[in-house]
């Protein structure tokens, strides 16, 4: 155990990166722009700015510039919680007794739990600049609307938080924690708003998903004056906010001169895999470097193992514009045995076409073999982790213990996005042995795919 | 905000003390031995091992030894979590607009969410290198019994915790927790043992105390082959261990050249406060330094500021030593109104002992104002304390609030023993106006000083 590492690399509040990377400037085949649903021309940045704030959705279609600088006023905010560890798993190795070298980053050191507080900070940032009251969003596992809470109070800005029902029934404390920063939260679908009131007209007993409550989010957004709608995942401006995990990640692994051959994350909707791989995905893209890329997403949700790359909408209302990604459908909702977070029926499009140029892998895992393998990083490394996480903590677990197959001394980095307090109700489930796997048939896939829209290209 | 030090101080590993320091040593009246209830004579080594582990009664009984060797597998499980961060508040003084410094040391940045872990690593540590088969202990706001859960995991010990029943029914999550980690939460008083059952039969409709939790887990412990009582307060060596968290946080500062005037902890049983003070004292006792301490306890279990320095029992069950401390009594419950954490009756004997020779002072708030100031205090630096940590925040922004009428400079110190992600019930009445505050009268103290076992020199 008296390596030259330590067990946590953390850098000096100085190292923290100053500019975000946005991998699209490094991609010869950029991803697809958005369209309007309407006339599906790309949509420009008059028509989106109503949704979002003006300096976000230069963000959100600027595919050429590599590196953005940090505002001074979000960079003061990272040095809160920043820099996050890099941990070396010194005590997982032994547990596997596997030669492989297992490293993790670990966003989850704040008190949303998550990396997700990296975004949220900056977007709340983007909207008080411009003059704004308040923001709308969605919220699944509750892991976003908790670090939105947070960011909109510390600018002051008034927070409203669409939380997909099945969470904010499970995790009644995340609403309380949201109170704490001033938030205020509706259950999803709702009556407050007309497309959720169409929701539950045709759906009366749902427990919500993602893609509702960002209907209604943006519903209520855009119906109000000085309001804008943020979101957590799946745009291409909070994969570049989340690029500060992944700097941070190789600026730590540099220092130490080691080299990864493995990158694991977790992919809901893409927020945090994005963050992660991005400077290596860089290198990757200007053939400076190679790793092994692998998205890891819950069987019962696979977009990309059994998605479709077409364009679709973000939402179940169908009011979002359309993104090319991997979709199960907009009307994909998984089934409520799933234990919360990476609900979403889609994907990144940066991801998905990163994915589709074959640059990164997928592989999907089923829930009762996620919660195992928390369990055992829990009891090893001290750290219990959120359901989502656990996703890649599973198949870094699996790839060590290839490993110790094989005698291959590789080096394993992946994503730790956070933190499994208020995911209690699904542990106690998984200790009571009440937790079950869902894997959709191909019937129940279809029926999601028909809710993509035709037209000349897509789905014809 | 571009000042030299940075927003969090981080250690290197290498920095982690390699010893724990023994406030005792240095203490001229040292604090008076544990007494045989029987006998009213010092307790000897033989006597207390058959409830707790012999190394620990050791360090229990040592008045002399100054610094203590942390065992190399002690230290490697610290690194998993240490050092943790000591954080300049920056912000805070911003938003107070107060020339005081103000630094804290955040001890929830792990899965217990609080300090308690630096101690159950110790303890199991010596459990298992006795052989026993397990320990039994118990938990008020459960933190203590997460933490002994985390530990015993590691070194694969069997852990029973007897978890305060108003503390089980509000913190059903913590119970999750403490159940991935393999151990197992009995509410208390329970009838599972014989003096839960004469409680229960007392008082029948009891929400505990810690009082009757440590009877209950000692009889549990003493009762079977193999298995000891271990305590996450209260004692010397729970005071020992924990004096990681005061040599970190001196460590730290020598290396900015910062000397704290003023060094404020919460006071339950003294765990926290006896650590984070230790070597600041050490040089107080030494007269190489002098620092004003404060000890921060609830109004509604005010044990320093309208306790009683006399003998008493550490439960309420009376089979405990008798120990010399600032007491309210051991029959004193206090009120079920009052948001968990800081519930116990007595205090730490060392701390009793510098409280009476005036080398520390302590005040005493209600817990409305201490939510107020958890809530102010999350919205502004981003971590949700646990209540027992808010004490403190309360009085360091009253601090520094008088610095402002001032003028004064001062350079406050404070302990963030943890986090208060499972209060959320206590921070919901906070929310809603449901939580009130509650004093004990005269007769309520008097009550509870009856309960005091009276002998000559006793009581009388």
């Amino acid at each position: 155990m008296s390596e030259k590492i330590p067990y946590k690399i953390y850098l000096n509040e100085n190292e923290i990166p100053a500019t975000w990377y946005n991998m699209r400037a490094d991609m010869k085949k950029k991803p697809a722009p958005l369209l309007n649903p309407a006339t599906h021309q790309p949509l420009t940045a008059e028509e989106l700015t109503p949704v979002f704030c003006e300096e976000l959705v230069a963000q959100e279609l600027d595919d050429s510039t590599a590196y953005v600088p940090i505002p001074q006023e979000i960079q003061d905010f990272y040095k809160m919680y920043r820099p996050s560890p890099l941990v070396r798993a010194y005590c997982l190795e032994k547990e596997l007794d596997t030669p492989a070298k297992i490293y993790y980053k670990f966003e989850g050191n704040n008190t949303s739990g998550s990396h997700k507080l990296n975004s949220a900070i900056a977007q709340a940032y983007y909207a008080k600049k411009q003059g704004l009251k308040g923001v709308t969003t969605e919220t699944g596992a509750g892991q976003w609307g908790t670090a939105l809470s947070m960011a909109c109070s510390y600018f002051g800005l008034d927070c409203q938080v669409y939380m997909v029902k099945v969470s904010y029934e499970q995790k009644p404390f995340r609403r309380e924690v949201m109170r704490t920063y001033g938030a205020s939260v509706t259950p999803s679908p709702s009556p407050t708003t007309e497309v959720g009131r169409k929701i539950l007209e045709k759906f009366p007993g749902t427990t919500g998903s993602l893609g509702c409550a960002i209907s209604e989010a943006v519903e209520a957004a855009t119906s109000k004056e000085g309001y804008r709608y943020v979101l957590g995942s799946v745009l291409n401006q909070v994969l570049l906010h989340q690029s500060v995990i992944g700097l941070e990640t190789k600026a730590a692994l540099d220092k130490y001169g080691v080299k990864p051959d493995m990158i694991i994350g977790c992919a809901g909707g893409g927020s945090n895999l994005g963050g992660l791989i991005a400077p290596f995905m860089g290198q990757k893209l200007r053939g400076e470097a190679d790793y092994q890329i692998i998205a890891v997403e819950p069987a019962s949700c696979p977009s990309f193992t059994r998605g479709k790359y077409v364009y679709d909408f973000c939402d179940t209302g169908m009011i979002c514009p359309l993104a090319k990604m991997y979709t199960l459908g907009n009307g994909f909702i998984p089934s409520a045995n799933h234990a919360g977070g990476l609900r979403f029926h889609g994907m990144s499009t940066i991801l998905s076409e990163l994915y589709d140029q074959g640059l990164m892998e997928a592989v999907s895992v089923e829930q009762t073999s996620v919660f195992e393998a928390a369990e055992r990083f829990a009891r090893i490394e001290g750290i219990l982790p959120a359901p989502e996480s656990s996703h890649a903590i599973k198949v870094a677990m699996d790839e060590a213990l290839k490993c110790k197959e094989t005698g291959e001394e590789k080096t394993i980095v992946f994503g730790l996005t956070g933190t499994g307090y208020f995911d209690m109700v699904a542990y106690e489930q998984f200790h009571n042995g009440t937790m079950t796997d869902y894997i959709p048939t191909d019937e129940d896939l279809q029926k999601g795919f028909e809710s993509i829209p035709r037209f000349p290209g897509n789905m014809e």
